[in-house]
C-alpha cells in the first residue's frame, strides 16, 4: 500500500484524499488543516488523521472535538508520498520541508512549472514521471487543454490551437470572490499563460490561449478549435472522445446545454461531490470546418485534477509504470459512471 | 412492502423515489417523464422503470436508449400510492385519474390545500394523515416554518411569528429563471402567501410572513422571529433544536456563514444530492432578546419535504401511526449524518 | 425635420426616440406603448406623445395619469418613418400596416434580414440605403462585428474571422430572464446565427462564430480573431481603432479590465443612460500574432444599434448621402465623449 | 461660495462632487485620488483639481495625461471644508491632519461614530450640526432607516423597530467582491451593528437589525416593521411619504417590482449616474396590520447619503440653519425628479 499524506485539506485535496481512499493500492496517512473549519470535521468523519501546521493552535481544534495527530512533519514521517494541496504560491515554500523528510511530492497547478521541473497529464507524459521524486499536475483548465488536444494530435496531427476560457469567479463555497455581474477580462492582454502551460506538457504544441471570468461556480467552458493536419470527418472524432477514459460525451438525447445541467447530471449520476472528472463534450458542438475542429468543453475546476493525482502518486513510486493500466485502475475506483 | 409511484421525476420527484428506495419498507414501482432527458437516463441507471404521459413518444425514448414501461396509468395499477411531483398547477388535473385507479396520492406544496383537502407536516400532524386517501405535503418554505413553529409553540407558546423569506431565484440546473442582479419583492404586498398556508398545518399560529427572490440556487434563507409566552434562556432554545429529528444546528465553529458554504458541508458529509432534509439553524444567530426569539434558518429547496413525503407514505397507508417511530425510520435509512 | 414614430417604447426603443430627439434634422411624432408601466411615466415626462395599441385599454393609461395621443395607425400618419423596436418576431407583423400608410421603416436584429430584404450598418453599407423604404439594423452583436471587420478588411484585408461571443443573459431591467449559475451554450451547435447574419451585411466575409450566454446584465464580451492578407502592426491596428467614428479604445491607463468597469466608465461620464455606442475594444487586447488579429471588444447590448438606426433615418429618408457626414451628425448631437 | 474639498474620489466622493457643484452656494476646489484610474479621467472631464496622496506619484499621472494640482495638503489649504470619502478606516487617520490645517470635516458612515463625535441625517438633527467643526454622515443604511423611523416617530410614536437588510454584495463596478451563488449572514449574529448605528443618530429608538448579503450589485432591500403608540391608517403613511423630501413612492402603477427595475425608471427619468437619493419604499407593501406597519423600501447604497453630506456641509459652515431650507436647496439643484 502506497502511504499518501495530504498537505492541504480543501478544495482539491479533500477530493484527492477520498480520491485515494477508494484505490485497492493506496492508503491516506494523513491530512492537514491550518485552522478548524467544516473540513476538519469532515476529515474526522472520514476517519483521516488530522495534522495541523501549527501545534500550538491544537487546543483550538480539541475545543471543536477535533483530535489532532501532530504536526505536518509528523505526517510527512508517515508517507511513501504527499500531495501538496496548499493555495497557490504557498506549496513552493514546502518543497525544503519535503525534501529534508525525503518524501516524494506533487504539486498542484497554482504553483509554477518550476517547483518541480515536471509537469504531469497522465494521458500525454506518464512515462516519464514513473520514479519522479516531484511532479506538478498542472491546472484544471490545462489539463482539460491537454486531454483533449494529445487525442487529436496523436490521429489527424495538431497544428495549431486557438482556445477561449470562460472561467468560474470562484468555487461554490467561496462567498468572498467575485464577480457579481461583469465579465472581467483576466488577463486583458492576450496570450494567456494558459498556452506556455500547455506547453510545459506538450511542448511542441502551438497555441493561442484567452481567458475571461464570469460569475458562475460551477466549471469553466472552453472554446477549442484547432488547425489539423489530416482531416477528419465529425463521426471519428466523436468516436476517439467516446473512448477515451478521460474525456465524456455531453450527449444531444440528454438535452444538456450548459454547465449547471450537466453538474446536475454528475449529481444524479452519484457521482461523489458530484464530481465530473474529465472532459465534458459537447455532442453537437462538434464539429469539422474545412481543416478545422471546433468545439465546446466543460471542465469542472475541482475534479479533472484529482484523477491525475492518483495517476503521478502511481508513476512517481513505481508501483504501475503503464498509463493506461492506472488511468483504468484510477477510474474504476471511483466508479466513472459514463456520462 | 408499500408500493410507490412517482409521477413526475424532476427535481423532487427524483429524490423522493431515491428516498423511498432507501426504506426498508418501501419499494419504487415506477417513475414517470413526458420526453426524454438527462434525467430519463438516470432513471434507467437507478433500474426505476420508466413510464412515460404520451405513449406516441415512446419511439423518441427508445431511439435515446430508454425503455418505456408503459404510460402513467400502467403506473397507477402496479401502486398503492402515488407521489405527485408534477410542476406547480398540474397535479390538481390528475386527481380524477388516481380517484380512477383507486390509488391514494400526495401532492407537493405547489398544489393549493384543496387539491386534497389535508395539509401535512411530520411533526405537526402526523396522526391526522393516518389513513387518509389524499395529502398535500406543504412547500419547503412552509415545511421549513413549521417545523421551528412547532417546536417553539410546544415548550414555550408562540405569540406571533414574523419572517422574512430571502428565496432563491432557481435550481441549480434551472437555466432558463432570474433573476440575474435583482432583488425581487414577491409578492410586493405584505403579507406574503406562506403565513396563510403555514395556517392549513398549524391554524391557530398568528404569523406574518414576507418575501423576497434573489438570484441564488442554493436554499432560501430565513429570518424568523417569534413572541414566545415563557421566556426561554438562549441554551434551552439550542437544546431543542438539537435534539430536533429535523432541525440541525449550523455550530459556529465549522466557521459557516453562508448558503453556500451550508451546501458543501452536506457534500462533504457524503449527503446524496448533497441534500439537507433538515433546517439549518445556525447556532450563532439563536438570540432571545426579551421575550422574542430571533434566528436565521436555511432552508434547502429541494430537499426538506422529500422526508416529509416520505412520512405521509406511511400514515396514510396506516403501517405506521405513530410520527416519530416513522421520522426516526426515514432518517435512519437516509443517513442523516448530524451536521 | 423628418417625422420619426417609435413603435414599441422599451430597451431600445427608448433609446431611440432620445437620439431622435437630440438630432437637429429629426423630430420625434410619438411612441408607443401596450400597457402602462414605468417607461409609459418616462414618455410623458420627455413630452413624447404616447399612442397606444389597443384604445380599449385607454382608460387603464388615463387612470395612471397618462394622456394618450391615439392608437398606433395616429401616430403612423403623423410620422415620415417609422423605427419598429418591438419584440423579436413581433416587427414582422407589422410590415402591412406599414405598407398600408405608406410610411418607411426600420426594424432591428431581432427580426429576419427578409423583413426588409436589406439589412444595414452605418460604415457598411450607407449608400444601398439611400431612399430605400424598408430596412433591417443589424443586431448589437452583429453591429459589433461588422464596425470591427470592416475597419481591418479595408486597411488589411480580412481573410478568416473566427469570433466567441459570450452573452448576457438579460438586460439590467430585466427580472425573469437567467442564469442566475450557469455558463449556457446558445447554441450548442457551432456556427451561431452570427456568422451568417454578418454575411447579410458583409456579404463576402468568411466567418465562424460562437455564443453562450452568462449571468450579467451588462454588455456582451467579444473576443474576434483575424486573419489578415496583410499584416499590421499593432499600433496600426490601435490607431484605425482611435480614428474611427464608432469604436473606442479602452486605454490600459484607465485601469478597466472587466465590463462592469466600462459601463461606470460611461457612466462617470455622463453618457445618456450610461450608453456606450461604440466598440468597446481593449489597447491592451489588441495583438498581432503572425498574420493573425486578436482582440476583446464589449459590446452594449442595449445602446450600439442606437446610433444605426439614426444614421439609417438618414440615409432611407435621402436627407443625408454621406455615411460620414451622418455619423459625423449624429455622434456630435449625443455628445460622444471619447472614452 | 463654500470651499469645499473631497478626499477619496471614488463611489461616494465623485457624487459628492457633482452635487457640490450643482449647489449655488458651493464649489469644489479640489478631489484626490492615489493612482491614476478611469476616475482621474473623469475628474479632468469634469475640471476638478485632483490632488493626490503621494507626489511622488506625479509622474504617472502625468504620463497618463491627467495634470495634478498638489497633494492633498494643499487640498486642503484651499477647503473651508474636506468631505473625507476614503475607504472606510482610512478617514479616521485623516483626522489629525484636518485638525492641523483647521479644516471641517465630514466623515462616512463607514467609520465608527466616535471619529467625529456626532452622527448626522438632514431629517433627523441637522440643527445640532450646525457650525460643528466634525460630523460623520452615517451610513447608507442606517440614513434609510433613520428617515422612515423619524418620519413615523413624528407622527404616530414609534415603540419597537424590527429591520431585516438585504444588502448587496459590491457596487456595480466591483468586481472582485462576491458572493456568486450565496446568501451570507453578515452577521450571523443577531442583532446587526445597524440598530445601533440608528441610535447614534436617534438615541431613543428601540431596534433590532438583521443583515445578510446576496449577489446583486444595485440596491439594498429593507423589511421594516414597527410597533406604533397610534395606529396609522394606510393611507397616512403613504400621505407622509409622498410629502417627505428625502422618500419616493414607488407606485403599483408603474409595475416595479424590483430593485432592478427601480434603477431602470431612475436611469430613464435621467437622474446623474441613474441615482436615487431618497428612500424607494414600495406603496404595495405599505401595510398596517393591528398597530404595526411593515413596508419595503429600496436603499440606493451609493447615492441616498450623497444629499446628506451636502446638507452637513451647510450646517457645519453656519450658512443655513434650517434643516428643510437646505434640503429643499438640495434637492432642486439636483433636479429631484419626482419618482
Amino acid at each position: 500500500m502506497i502511504r499518501v499524506a495530504i498537505n492541504g485539506y480543501g478544495t482539491i485535496g479533500k477530493r484527492v484524499a477520498d480520491a485515494v481512499a477508494a484505490q485497492p493500492d493506496m492508503t491516506v496517512v494523513g491530512v492537514s488543516k491550518t485552522r478548524p473549519s467544516h473540513e476538519a470535521y469532515v476529515a474526522k468523519q472520514r476517519g483521516y488523521p488530522l495534522y495541523i501546521a501549527d501545534l500550538a493552535k491544537k487546543g483550538d481544534f480539541e475545543r471543536a472535538g477535533i483530535p489532532v495527530a501532530g504536526d505536518v512533519e509528523d505526517m510527512l514521517k508517515a508517507a511513501d508520498i504527499v500531495v501538496d494541496a496548499t493555495p497557490g504560491g504557498v506549496g513552493k515554500k514546502n518543497r525544503a520541508l519535503y525534501e529534508k523528510h525525503g518524501v516524494k511530492a506533487i504539486w498542484q497547478g497554482g504553483e509554477d512549472h518550476e517547483v518541480a521541473g515536471f509537469s504531469f497529464n497522465s494521458d500525454c507524459n506518464f512515462p516519464d514521471a514513473v520514479n519522479r521524486s516531484f511532479t506538478r499536475v498542472v491546472s484544471c483548465n490545462t489539463t482539460g487543454l491537454c486531454r483533449i488536444i494529445k487525442a487529436m494530435d496523436r490521429e489527424f496531427g495538431v497544428k495549431n490551437v486557438r482556445a477561449v476560457m470562460v472561467r468560474r469567479g470562484g468555487d461554490p463555497g467561496d462567498i468572498k470572490r467575485g464577480p457579481i455581474d461583469a465579465v472581467v477580462l483576466n488577463p486583458v492582454t492576450i496570450p494567456s499563460h494558459h498556452g506556455p502551460d500547455v506547453q510545459t506538457v506538450l511542448p511542441h504544441v502551438n497555441i493561442v490561449t484567452l481567458a475571461m471570468i464570469v460569475p458562475v461556480t460551477m466549471m469553466h467552458m472552453h472554446v477549442v478549435q484547432m488547425d489539423l493536419e489530416k482531416t477528419p470527418t465529425r463521426e471519428q472524432v466523436i468516436q476517439i472522445i467516446e473512448r477515451h477514459p478521460r474525456m465524456g460525451l455531453v450527449r444531444k438525447s440528454t438535452g444538456i446545454t450548459s454547465t449547471a445541467e450537466l453538474k446536475e447530471y454528475a449529481m444524479d449520476l452519484g457521482r461523489a461531490r458530484s464530481d465530473l472528472w474529465e472532459n465534458g463534450i459537447f455532442e453537437e458542438s462538434v464539429s469539422v470546418i474545412g481543416n478545422e475542429l471546433y468545439l465546446f468543453q466543460a471542465i469542472h475546476q475541482e475534479a479533472d485534477v484529482v484523477v491525475e493525482n492518483i495517476d503521478a502518486i502511481r508513476a512517481m513510486t513505481g508501483t504501475v509504470t503503464d498509463a493506461a493500466k492506472s488511468i483504468e485502475m484510477t477510474n474504476k475506483a471511483l466508479g466513472f459512471t459514463p456520462i
